[in-house]
């Protein structure tokens, strides 16, 4: 029954959307999300632990974000890396064709709490392996917190652009713009 | 049955905390919450909607910061502000009497990811309502965010370490010092 799938996980997110938008979050089952998606409940579970999880990409964005920090130029200042890993993510993740989706994601979980919950504690998560990828490259422990929350401050501000329905800008240079308004606050001062 | 308790909501904490260390969170029910503070189940009802929000004190602290930050001397900068009154919440609320319940409470926090996730949600919110009270002072929207961002920062490393069973520094101490280290840092340069 079950067989292989090019991106059953993106198949399954898409399938989730389209359900929770059409029936909410409560009443959707993973039955229905696989079916939608023209798979079986085990991939489902192969690829998401539970229901909640879907639409949160099984941590492809954390992989992409901490692989950025990584390859960034040794040279680099902390909030430089994390602008760099940014542009990457534009590239590779957070492209044009993907804005309709992630414009109809980010609605559905700004409607339920479960999910907002969930989210909240990702971005904890996507916090915490920023400042690790940054703590790999030397930058000292307090510099890379402070720096990976900037991070995820500028990240929010630029998907909150990037997803708006008039803009036409994209994901990477959101990013570099709202991080130079960010240091430009000079807010430690 | 039910009659009016002083303090009904942080008796119904202290018997939850008791009660999650004790069987797990999973195996504790609202009644048995009641019950173990000698109140009723309506009476628990009257203050927290449901279980997840028993140990997260009804909006108490979110108040009393963003008073603070509302009463801080007019001439400070943000980040001042935002230590103002994390210094007024140590005062009025991380009490040394407090202390102990504190650190048992992030215990059964850290090990509990439905806790865990209402946490990081705590958290957002409680950054959006220091964005507000910063905004109310006149503050540029960006810079209030920022500040929001690293008061809450702040906020975590203080409260890490004035639960930590070594600690005798009083947390607007803690606070004070940590903000200087993240000042010290100059990530945003």
């Amino acid at each position: 029954m079950a067989r292989w799938q090019p991106d059953a996980p993106g198949r399954l997110a898409a399938a989730a959307l389209d359900l929770f938008e059409e029936h909410g979050y409560e009443n959707t089952t993973v039955i229905e999300i696989a079916e939608h998606a023209g798979l079986t409940k085990s991939t489902f579970f192969r690829y998401f632990p539970d229901k909640r999880e879907v639409l949160f990409g099984g941590g492809t964005v954390t992989g992409l974000l901490v692989q950025g920090i990584a390859s960034a130029p040794s040279t680099a200042g902390p909030l430089d890396v994390v602008a760099d890993a940014l542009d990457a993510l534009g590239r590779t993740f957070f492209t044009a064709d993907r804005r309709e989706f992630s414009r109809r994601r980010q609605a559905v979980l700004n409607a339920t709490t479960e999910l907002r919950e969930r989210e909240a504690l990702k971005r904890i998560d996507l916090t915490a392996s920023m400042i690790e990828a940054l703590d790999r490259r030397g930058i000292p422990s307090l510099t890379a917190r402070v720096a990976a929350q900037l991070g995820a401050l500028v990240w929010e501000i630029a998907h909150d652009q990037w997803i708006d329905p008039g803009s036409t800008e994209d994901f990477g240079t959101l990013a570099r713009r709202a991080l130079a308004d960010v240091r430009a606050t000079g807010a430690l001062r």
